[in-house]
């Protein structure tokens, strides 16, 4: 039972402390574990599912506007990396370096991707002649590398996992579309899956992507009031075909230089979905991304006919992605296991629900018990599903929205910081000094300018000047 | 038209220059591109998709039988690589080593994974303690680097995509239960699937994996009489976990090393397909493979009522992978591209067709034609594709079947080897002396000791001694 024992272990609760709740629940949702290659971590099965299951449903939505998957090298050439000046500039110092293959030194070295612009502009290069050849969506599934000095499960490691979405566009117009429509595309996924809301919009110039003319966001609040950027889609206008040289031909046989867009989600998003919607006896899932939506708990096991009817139930329940805990543990510990690993539904069936033919099930978000017929199980989970889903989503909007803030002055805006952990919208003049000084004397920063923008005041919270765009501001992970 | 230039240029026939013809197949039906990374390729859309297809129907049978994905670190420290004796001696030449990591230097120089045994014992150590933690049945899709110094896209690479299971057993019983189970579930998948019929056997000591106390393997017989290595499956029996301290407490509570196997396919499968089943037209996909199933190619396009009537059939369609080539380029070229790319089916459908209430569908391998009734389009569609799968399945038994030689003294065997590409079935004593003088003289190597063994003779076809299992030998990739 050593297992077990583990498990009861009471979580630290995330009013006392909310990162070390946080790694607690990580570690007993059994998500991920710490390795001996320092800052990079395993994504255990139940971590890496959830992950499969974006995968699975991001791709899907990529693959109806277009998107072909292709798969570039892990390296890049240091000499490539350096094509392009602000990009070099964002990431060289963040890079591992290969130095030699082998037994020999490398004549160059080169670094493991921390992003793939370099590569997808070099092969980009050879691969657009003609306008003929364009647009080109490509993505790819795969790990990057940022030699992070601070990390933190899912949020921050050395080594990611995500998608980089690269593309190639004939005209400035055509990329812009491109650039809203995944960043919409994003926003929709954690909001209809992931049970997310989410802010849409621009990032200032400070905060902008290495390289990029305009880098979008959606950004998330967790409970604790904390903001997490939880995917970004970047305009480069032509800046990189401009470096690496990516033109063809148009119609009238004039060669034009491409305008080009990445974008890309990653395995943070895990940390957003545990952030947003769990609790002090751990994970709460969204049924909809969940790897086991359905844990069947037969009670009394050992009597006749409970488990043989534990498995009937299960194979009525195919549509849904169920399992039946058929452990010997008690229970008791498998009601607690089912809730710290976040299962939306769990099924309780014991002899007495049988002779009376019926069935006990209980949501793990707020617990809500509910004695169903065993006649219309299969319409009473897929109704319990929903409602849970639609749920999960409103009360984190309100959570959200109840966090969110206003403020037209900056002592105002001071306070709301020290003292109220959530968003705090207020305007700004568009200079980087006003942003600096709120960085360091609050430790908020801009997360985005909204596309839904709303008039606060005339003049920036912070000097008093103009105001030219109301901001999104906030702690951030 | 440039894009359709390219394409008719002829590939070089595969009776001229084998080698040349492979390559030529690969970048014309747009599977692969060259990088500035020395060593490494890009895999297109249209490579990436068989991958993508080859992922998908492993994954499926994987988790069938229990298997559980994670993910792992990409990085190996030199410390840990180095646990095992006869793994690093088999690995460590060919390793890419990180140094440096972001500006300073580390303090332990880490590879970056050339397969991930190590990893996983490390992982396991933490994560077995008692008999109730096993088996572990953990895999991961990831890509490994290894650095060759001759490369062959899809064959050999500095980089290339694979999935590494690894398993813990309590038992040694289990453990080389699971080590065949998984070499005939890939077996399955290669004559089922990739219509590549395969022979299944054990390896000698000489070509067993590093580390390993026996692999098993697949080898396929590709259209040159070369042999590939098409899927191995390892059984590690305690050695890792002695190396490693991988214990667990059993039912006796007594401290016992835990039993290992691992088991990996690569993207090499993709030359498979194409060394298996191409043609000098180009490529040839199985239809149980192939990304695009079906193409529908409307004659005299501009004609009214033409195009409206393919996307009518495509919709029709819908259960298969289809899509209906409606660029500006002549039915010629259309029908050049997709032999060239190996989609299985094409149909034609042009005015005349349309009056007459029928359609042409033309098989991609044997380039039969036949003209259906568009009544019953969903059927011809279908049985066409199930008789083409069927037919590759023969076709290729045939020729492996027909390429096979028995030798019986050394004379033969080596004429056989000189003359006549293919295997060749001959006894063996069992003495690496023998294999190491084989290699030398002929370049053939041992491809392994089949499970359906044969008694061809009674000595040795080298040495002359007494025989103690018969081998196939050939010259591999």
């Amino acid at each position: 039972m050593a297992k077990d024992k583990k498990l009861v272990e009471a979580i630290t609760s995330m009013e006392d402390d909310f990162a070390k709740w946080y790694t607690d629940v990580v570690k007993k949702a059994d998500l991920m574990d710490y390795t001996s290659v320092k800052g990079c971590m395993v994504f255990k099965p139940a971590g890496y599912a959830l992950w499969e299951n974006i995968q699975h449903e991001l791709d899907r939505r990529f693959k109806e506007t277009g998107v072909e998957n292709v798969y570039l090298p892990l390296f890049i050439p240091e000499s490539l990396l350096q094509k392009e000046k602000d990009h070099v500039e964002g990431f060289a110092p963040e890079v591992a370096w290969v130095t030699h293959g082998g037994l020999e030194e490398l004549p160059e070295r080169m670094c493991v991707r921390p992003t793939s612009e370099t590569l997808f502009c070099d092969f980009y290069a050879k691969e657009i002649q003609s306008y003929r050849d364009l647009p080109k969506i490509y993505n790819q599934w795969c790990s990057v590398v940022r030699w992070e000095k601070e990390t933190r499960p899912f949020l921050r490691s050395r080594e990611f996992l995500w998608q980089e979405g690269h593309t190639a566009h004939a005209t400035a117009q055509e990329a812009q579309e491109r650039t809203e429509q995944m960043l919409h595309l994003y926003a929709d996924f954690c909001e209809e899956v992931l049970a997310i809301p989410v802010v849409r919009g621009r990032k200032t110039d400070k905060e902008k992507f290495a390289g990029a003319e305009a880098t979008y966001t959606i950004e998330a609040l967790m409970h604790d009031g904390k903001a997490l950027q939880s995917g970004t889609s970047h305009n480069f206008g032509d800046g990189f075909a401009k470096a690496f040289g990516i033109q063809y031909t148009d119609k009238d046989n004039k060669l034009q230089y491409v305008h080009q867009t990445s974008w890309g989600m990653t395995t943070r998003l895990i940390g957003a979905i545990i952030m947003v919607h769990g609790d002090n006896s751990g994970l709460v899932l969204p049924p909809r991304i969940a790897p086991v939506q359905v844990m069947i708990v037969p009670v009394a096991q050992h009597k006749e006919g409970v488990l043989d009817k534990a498995y009937e139930l299960r194979d009525r329940l195919s549509n849904f992605k169920v399992k039946v805990d058929d452990s010997d543990k008690s229970p008791g510990w498998k009601f607690a296991e089912a809730e710290m690993r976040g299962i939306p539904v769990r099924i309780e069936i014991g002899p007495k629900d049988i002779e009376a033919n019926q069935a006990v099930i209980v949501r793990r978000d707020n617990r809500e018990k509910q004695v169903v017929s065993l006649d219309t199980l299969e319409e009473s989970v897929a109704n319990t599903l929903d409602t849970m889903q639609r749920e999960m989503l409103e009360r984190a909007r309100a959570h959200r929205d109840s966090h969110t803030y206003t403020a037209t002055n900056y002592e105002e805006f001071k306070a709301i910081i020290a003292n109220k952990p959530g968003f705090v919208k207020a305007m700004w003049c568009g200079d980087q000094a006003c942003e600096d000084k709120i960085k360091e004397e609050t430790t908020a920063t801009s997360r985005c300018m909204p596309f839904a923008q709303e008039h606060i005041s005339d003049v920036c919270v912070c000097c008093g000047k103009p105001a030219k765009a109301m901001v999104y501001w906030g702690k951030a992970y």
